[in-house]
């Protein structure tokens, strides 16, 4: 990790991330941030303390002297799966901790913060910095999943509320889809040191990749209704075999929050509450079960995450993308910033990668089984979290994640 | 049901119990109003709404002209299990009804309760009587659930919040537990036809009851305490088969609130917090697998409901409990006020046994196997709910209900 | 139990019981007689064993000089479930022993019978031809559950093998259904006293019953194939609310066995393999669920296990029936050697209930909880095992027995 | 696949395999064949019928004038996963064909090799070459599997029973840990066009491999036994968040087939019966996950699959392996004939995999997600079976294969 913000710009960069997760939970009240939809998701206001327990637990704990935690409860109550740190509150149980309050939490977020920021006021060492930066990347983290695990509560209700007022704008059209060819190569792959990255980005290293093509742009959800109207969640020879019983069992027919409505007409519930299916927008909500099925009836794949991070290194990407270059139709669109892509690849480590020592460690080396690689990022991730090496990653089944599917070839 | 109650009683009467629902959820916040601990038990916030929308199916909706719902996704939010009334919210999801917030609800109890006050501001029909009669019967049975479910919830955290802030007083001694004697024959069961009751308690029937002996008071926390430290709960030659594979399963060693702190003292969870294990009250959240097996122990039996009823209409009852006569010590102490009191009769239809027409015939009688009834009352129900013939009823592995255990042979 | 067999009527009885128990398995190959079905099914073979150890572990082990076990695994192999004897071999997993072979089984029954015929050389005692015939009432249980045990187990092949080569006959006509008046009254219930008995039918104790009517023959399957045609598998009002959850996740449209040929005919598995329904005979194979919902359609409801022994004891029964008198159509017909008739009883002791002491006291007292009681006797029923006071039980779900419906009202 | 088997070797060579799968049925009783130890295992009664299945579905079907299939249930009953074949019985419940019989599926196996030898009688065309040998590499896959599954199933058995009768031998000593570096670079990876190989093992493709180094030997018994005794099985730190989980939720803290006898000796049971443990023996029946952990405490990483057959292909492996070469003690030993190496690389297709068109295409692409990718053989793999570019892969959780360990850095 390279630490190159200045101390001034640490501490602004920390309230801004901070701010940033108490104005999510803005639009909703207190009893919607205590409810947990299923095991994967957490309550908002699990969130807003755990994200705070990092912060405690990793940093003040260390390098504050006379160290005494805010409750002695919360070192159990909001440890999500660090193992070194000890006990942990039951997962499946966040939705019961209707103590502390909302405003108990509150209390807790800015009395931790305000003790953050007497560690700020002198020059921070490396280390504090280093710590700040990964909480802060952490937070964000945690920033998308509250706006997943929000959405997921939402969905569950007959009302269909909204999280946001607005109305949802509708896309104008889809991009013709366009096959851009790589020629590949022995390339290296992984961060490449400017800025900060997680450990599971690291080490960058040599990968052979061969010819490939990417698809321009996301599949969009009129596609992926001609796949439905094609009978693809009832031809098991399309599925990968595990992805055909998960959605026999459950008796799938279409991604997660789409249903149909009295007269038959194509619904998606949105943050922004129900909306008419938008045909031209990128698929969303997706596992990768129903990604790898779709692409094996378009006579396509997924790509690897290689290829995938070759190919976002190289072309043109789109306007408004994390690497603005060249005109939209051109080049790489919708890399960045609609929704997460899966990948072929197995969440695995790269090779000569480390964990750290301790708890700290436990943050990503230990889930490196059973999880598929996710690139690019999300309407749902924070501004200046994506990068051309960030590796998302979530199980096959998985469908309440932002996320969608780029072919490749 | 025998409607005696002057109208202007009627009414006193249902603001008296609507009133004392909203009383039971003044200790607690909203967002301890919306947590559900697990599929058996409701939120608070369910319960209010519940109890609410049963006024307004089976009341407003039948007698009110130009009845338009309150809302009407409650229909179906809030109908609990009648088939009859259509479409119902799941009950092991009420945990996620964040909309609509307890501030709605207690709106929706408001509105409800004047339109309610408008229908008995005329003298009301003998239905009308008979139905706010039944509505109020049936919040009172939700009174005591709401404080079982709350303190199942509370039990759940590591913080073992008290939902009273008063102590909980310590029982001085337990009297000396004697036999009663009864001489049994043909006799008249169920209700006699004054005042209100339940369905499942009609008609009143004759019964042959065998002679039979009936401790004079429950079991003690201290006389079950000898049960475990025996190693009752490690001899399978005391429990029933199936009572056997429940408790080994949930490797279960005492009853459900009870506790060793570090140092081997047994404590036990309490509405007023953890408490010391006090000795001399009556043992209470056992099920009838765990009440079966005490009484094997001791050489016992559990009583049948015909006993249990036969006893307490001719015994005299201690002072304070429903019928004082008598000195204490000399009759029956704790038949009701303290705990219910497993049967071994299994709930099933008295002979002659007829539901009511329509959705509200779902009241009882489709419950009616594979259940267990207790008798008496608890130190949750009620003032004025309690009743010689009252038939309560739960599966035999409940343990979250104020259930106990009288003694027969 | 009054042993009035003399000692040679025993040795011949034991021969003749165990004989017919190994004819039983006379149709079935060796690798038919190893599978088990589901969990609640044992193997052909676990039966022959186990009601040979039954008679090994409690008369042999007691009773004969220098006893040695046939196979000290034996011991845990064959125990069903007896805690007092020591530990069991999992229930579900009964059909993973290959080993023992049924040659060795054979053997071992063989073994078994030439020492217990030692032991009846000599004139028994009360206790031996007390334990003897325990066990041989014992296997006759056991010879109905193969029959039912090994229907299971033929039914999941899509081969639909027969277990008798013979064609099922044809009813010709069912007689009309005659609703058949009793005046009850204050009653003796339980076993008289004369021949074997189970202790679970002790002691013989007052009971009154209200007057009551009795269908004069079982329900057909026409009769349950009208229920099913008017929707009865799709109207929850029919239902107990725990049949309802029960049918519903099961998704059951008709009982067990039946189903529809590609026609849409009505066919019905048999041990004769399947046949057309035979829209004259009995109903069978239907839970007390099932049972419940058709009484409720019908207008009716079971009789209660007094109802039942009272009208058996009292009224003519058909000829060819356990107690000839009266000619058909003028009295109770099919109580006995058809199915056995649901009740609306739960399993419980009778007042004044005692089990035996040890391991032997397990055979009945330990199940009386969630059970259900059947009175009369099958068409697998074993001759001489029926009588107007045995006690039947089952959960109420249980299907793969020979179960059927009287209705009463 | 290089099809250059002349055309009396293909009739020999399919003779030899046929008949070693019908005598590794030999030691069991029709009884032992039947029986089906947990969904992932099969009986081998099943595997005989089903390896059969697939020359009659694969070939004689497609290939035969005037077809006839010898029995119309069978295309059902011993379908294993090929939907594009039709309905399949389920698999857990493959322990309940007793029918047919032991005797019908060996007619059956006749039948189908003596039509088999038919078409092979004139010159085999190509198509017909590559399908035999396709049939025949199957029928070896099914003959580990044979031996798998009926150790599974003999070790259910408090009987032990022995699958063969003659002692295991014992290992005089374990040679020492060398780690043998290789310095990798771009390479090709996959099968090399001479001889069978499955499409998995297709293309061949470039990879690049960074330097490692590979232990010269798999991890012993006696190494293993060192894990646990430092508490390996306790200490969260060292395992996959899954694998912590898996662990506690089974209680493991052993080896599947390991216990410890009556005075805390170390046995283990094996296709010889119950052994002591052999310390110096390569540790066998491990999961991923046991693998990882032990890797992890050991400061060492399991390897890829690329690694592993980077190395495979140029280092000097021990005499008796598959490609002599070197003394033992220098080069890589064990890596064939012992037991299947764990890799971390999870099963996925080589880049331009495409799978065959037609239910044949279900052989292997459809299992390409949650499964890891075991290299090498076992001491149950078939002569002729193993390659440098064989592709085995199960769950990271199964442990019933003879799967160990060979440690990487």
């Amino acid at each position: 990790m390279d630490m190159r913000l200045p101390q001034q710009d640490l501490s602004a960069r920390y309230a801004q991330v901070r701010g940033h997760t108490l104005a999510l939970a803005e639009p909703l009240s207190d009893e919607d941030c205590g409810a947990q939809s299923m095991p994967d998701a957490s309550p908002i206001k699990w969130h807003l303390a755990h994200t705070t327990w990092f912060f405690e637990t990793f940093i003040l704990e260390r390098l504050e002297a006379d160290f005494k935690p805010f409750h002695p409860a919360f070192r159990i109550l909001f440890n999500s799966y660090y193992n070194g740190v000890g006990e942990k509150h039951p997962r499946p149980q966040r939705g019961l901790l209707t103590r502390p309050s909302m405003n108990e939490v509150r209390a807790y977020r800015a009395d931790v913060d305000a003790r953050i920021a007497r560690l700020l006021a002198d020059a921070p060492s490396t280390e504090l910095a280093m710590l700040i930066t990964l909480g802060m990347h952490h937070e964000q983290q945690h920033q998308e999943l509250m706006l997943t695990d929000v959405k997921h509560l939402l969905a569950q209700s007959i009302l269909r509320p909204a999280y946001m007022d607005v109305p949802l704008a509708r896309a104008a059209s889809a991009a013709p889809l366009a096959w851009l060819a790589f020629e590949g190569g022995l390339t290296d792959i992984g961060h490449d040191g400017a800025g900060f990255s997680f450990d599971n980005e690291l080490p960058r290293h040599k990968q052979y990749v061969a010819p490939f093509e990417l698809a321009s742009r996301l599949v969009t959800n009129g596609e992926y209704l001609g796949f439905i109207n094609a009978g693809g969640y009832a031809n098991a020879a399309l599925w990968l075999a595990e992805g055909w019983d998960w959605a026999r069992t459950q008796n799938l027919r279409a991604p997660i929050y789409w249903f149909q409505d009295d007269k038959g007409a194509w619904q998606e519930f949105t943050l922004h509450g129900p909306q008419p299916l938008d045909l031209n927008r990128p698929l969303t909500h997706i596992s990768l079960f129903e990604a790898d099925a779709y692409a094996h009836w378009a006579g396509a794949r997924l790509p690897t995450e290689a290829e995938w991070e070759y190919a976002a290194a190289r072309a043109p990407v789109e306007t408004g993308s994390l690497h603005p270059a060249g005109a939209a139709g051109e080049g790489l669109q919708q890399m960045f910033g609609r929704c997460w892509q899966w990948t072929s690849s197995s969440y695995a480590p790269y090779p000569g990668f480390a964990a750290a020592e301790g708890a700290i460690g436990e943050y990503n080396g230990k889930f490196m089984v059973n999880q598929y690689v996710l690139r690019g990022s999300s309407c749902a991730t924070p501004d200046g979290h994506a990068r051309h090496s960030y590796r998302n990653f979530f199980p096959a089944g998985a469908r309440w994640q932002f996320t969608g599917l780029r072919l490749a070839r």
